[in-house]
């Protein structure tokens, strides 16, 4: 009911500014931009052609509400509208941005533009994002803000408080955080605990001492990880000496979590993992599909031969053409199911360390009981259909049913936990790689089971 | 690396709770349970056998630490747990809890053991309790905090502090909801903005004005949508009246969209959408499954029909079986891509409103790219495989994989949006339901083709 509402909102302002545009109504077309909420802004950019976007942008002004619109916009956009930008504008926008942002938006430009943009930075500003993008992708460095509000231990909670108002730039201010002497990060006090402490207690007094913090290389899916696990507001970034570098907050998690599901998605399917496909033309959507394709297309090549070296089998019965779908289906089918829950359950956190055979033997049962079960249908149905070929088809295909179904789970759970050991991202393409499989092992079993149970003619 | 290092962590201290339990050490196991955070704790479980988390849970003492393991707990666990438990000690644990997770807790258990848990609460308590358990699963109402912290306009921002320290119970404070004589929401302020506003200033004169707000029946789904969209950190749940019923806090928020995500894994593969499928014996597990399996196995079952029918076609060129495979198969997976693009597009608002048709042109001619790039490396490669056979089976082949692929992306798209227009959770099995479709019709446009192309003799 709430969803219709969101939708109901974005659609008529999507339609007003398609009217304004129209009309080339560039002082309202201003207006509305300032007054509409740079989240939103994000979300009905995805709406305008490249022509309408460009003029939109043109209109913005280089205050805090067009930086934040640029923080939000889909990243092919930002990519587009400030590749053909002037730099000098670039650098008025980042000027509201923390270093962090700038790092980000820096990341989808090209060298020759980064370097356009970086030479117009003072050096102080150039230095702090130079450092950002050397950060490793997805990490907790590049994910990080670096306007944290730190404290000496000896502060009083009175002047804690006095110098929260002296730092107005510092990030989403719940957590303030201790360090010592030498400026490591000894502990960490909330907001609201310091506000109800009296004034003249020290910080070191009331502070939590054990700290969880991150370094900057980990990975962001480890940091959204630890933050959802603990329930956390944001977590610290240190160095190795314990200088906080930084904090990613929870609001960035939740944007790792969501962009990190869709990902695994994607890559299930073979379809790359580019989370803006649906913005990209056919050409490049195509492209990010054809390779997982490719292993489909080599293992229906060998299916081919397979069934090709049968074929004296296939002309003394020819019924069994007729199941070849039904027994690779169900067996990719079964299969899809026992890998899309191994990783989920991986990424989740819900499978087991050390578990994995008793997951295996667990998968394989399910595999059993479902096999038998449909094997067992198929049978009989085979027998019916085909009363006039062999009685043996009805035992043939069920058999083939039952082993291509427990072939399949075995593999769709073995993938990957394998990929997982191997270090390799476990969602990458399980969902083609396992069918592709049972093409080829479903098939060979059938026509083993077939040439084992029929009379050859 | 990191996340090496806390599984490190959780497999240290589970092989340490597993030797003092074979030793039946209990005063080192208390000790050690109220040294484990909750959360790992909540972890460890799934670790440990029904006998020995009935052992553990028995050594816990009825306080803050417990009732926060019950919330962390997967909720298989705590309804076997709580199933078997005295209601007086449940009582216990819940003094400790808000009637969210209280009502949470209810939820998982039996009508008889409820009531008899409810008989010994306040009845106070119990009133608030029931309120909540009258809300639908999974909205905003059920998964509120009731413990909310307002005040009214007039307040001072001093006096505003002075009553911060009398209410340590209001979860989560960063933001404080001011409201007006009638009680109902005018205005928010943060934690941060009060801690710097002079005292005498009134809470009126400081408030944000535009509250972003939900009724209790909105969908867990939308609120998620609406704090990851706008970056909330808590959003109050209001009444028709504008009074404000709890808040939903951005940490419950990170739990709903993990959960979404995994229900829509299961959900697209025909795996059911229990999250903790994997905590099941193989017999649910394999019952979860069993249905769209069958969806799949008619599917097979109208293939055979399709393909017995043209059975003469296969007697005169047998190649033709060969390809079954492959064609069926490619299919398969480019629609399964076409649907893993749109069903997560829905979920995450990157698909447009309206622009259905764009989209399915879109995918459609990603289809027929591929499927005339397979098609014609499939036609290719049959001439040459079976050169003794019809000149023509290569045309027959490559046409049918485009084919396939071009309508495999079509129903790939179209099913999930025509879902959505159905009010229907787009993700429900869209992969079998795909790749059955492929299975019918993929065979079927294979032989069509084959007999008006081939000599049928």
């Amino acid at each position: 009911m709430k969803k219709e509402m969101f939708v109901h909102e974005i659609t008529v302002l999507r339609d007003t500014f398609r009217r304004l545009l129209r009309r080339h109504a560039k002082t309202n077309l201003i207006k509305l931009i300032q007054k509409t909420h740079p989240a939103d802004l994000a979300v009905l950019f995805r709406y305008f052609s490249d022509t309408e976007q460009t003029t939109l942008f043109g209109y913005m002004i280089e205050d805090v509400h067009t930086a934040e619109v640029m923080v939000e916009l889909d990243e092919s956009i930002v990519s587009n509208l400030l590749e053909r930008e002037d730099p000098t504008r670039i650098v008025r926008i980042f000027q509201e941005l923390g270093s962090n942002d700038q790092a980000d938006i820096l990341n989808l430009l090209s060298e020759e533009k980064v370097q356009s943009v970086l030479d117009l930075m003072k050096e102080e500003e150039q230095e702090e994002v130079e450092e950002i993008l050397a950060y490793p992708e997805d990490s907790a460095g590049s994910l990080m803000s670096t306007d944290v509000f730190t404290l000496h231990e000896e502060t009083s909670a009175e002047e804690a408080i006095r110098s929260l108002q002296d730092h107005e730039d510092a990030e989403m201010v719940f957590y303030l955080y201790i360090t010592n002497d030498d400026g490591g990060l000894i502990g960490v006090i909330s907001l609201r605990d310091l506000v109800t402490t009296p004034p003249e207690v020290r910080l070191k007094d009331i502070m939590a001492k054990h700290v969880h913090s991150v370094r900057p290389e980990t990975d962001q899916e480890e940091v959204a990880h630890i933050v959802s696990q603990y329930n956390y507001l944001a977590i610290p970034v240190v160095d190795s000496d314990d200088h906080i570098l930084g904090i990613v907050t929870v609001d960035d998690v939740v944007d790792v979590i969501r962009e990190e599901a869709t990902e695994d998605f994607l890559q299930m399917a073979g379809a790359g993992k580019d989370r803006e496909i649906l913005l990209k033309s056919s050409w490049d959507n195509a492209r990010a599909r054809l390779p997982w394709l490719f292993a489909s297309w080599i293992g229906g090549i060998v299916a081919a031969y397979i069934i090709g070296a049968f074929e004296h089998v296939l002309e003394a019965t020819m019924a069994l053409a007729a199941f070849i779908p039904v027994i690779i289906g169900m067996g990719g089918n079964v299969g899809t199911q026992s890998s899309t829950i191994v990783v989920r359950g991986l990424a989740t956190g819900r499978v087991n360390i050390g578990d994995d055979l008793k997951l295996i033997l667990k998968e394989t049962s399910v595999g059993l009981i479902l096999g038998g079960l449909y094997g067992l249908l198929l049978g009989v149905f085979a027998v019916f259909k085909f009363l006039d070929t062999s009685p043996y088809l009805g035992l043939v295909v069920g058999l083939s049913i039952c082993a291509s179904m427990l072939i399949a789970t075995f593999i769709g759970t073995l993938v990957p936990l394998l990929l997982r050991k191997l270090d390799v991202d476990p969602a990458i393409a399980t969902g083609p790689f396992v069918t592709t499989s049972i093409d080829i092992l479903g098939v060979a079993l059938y026509f083993l089971i077939a040439i084992s149970i029929l009379p050859v003619g």
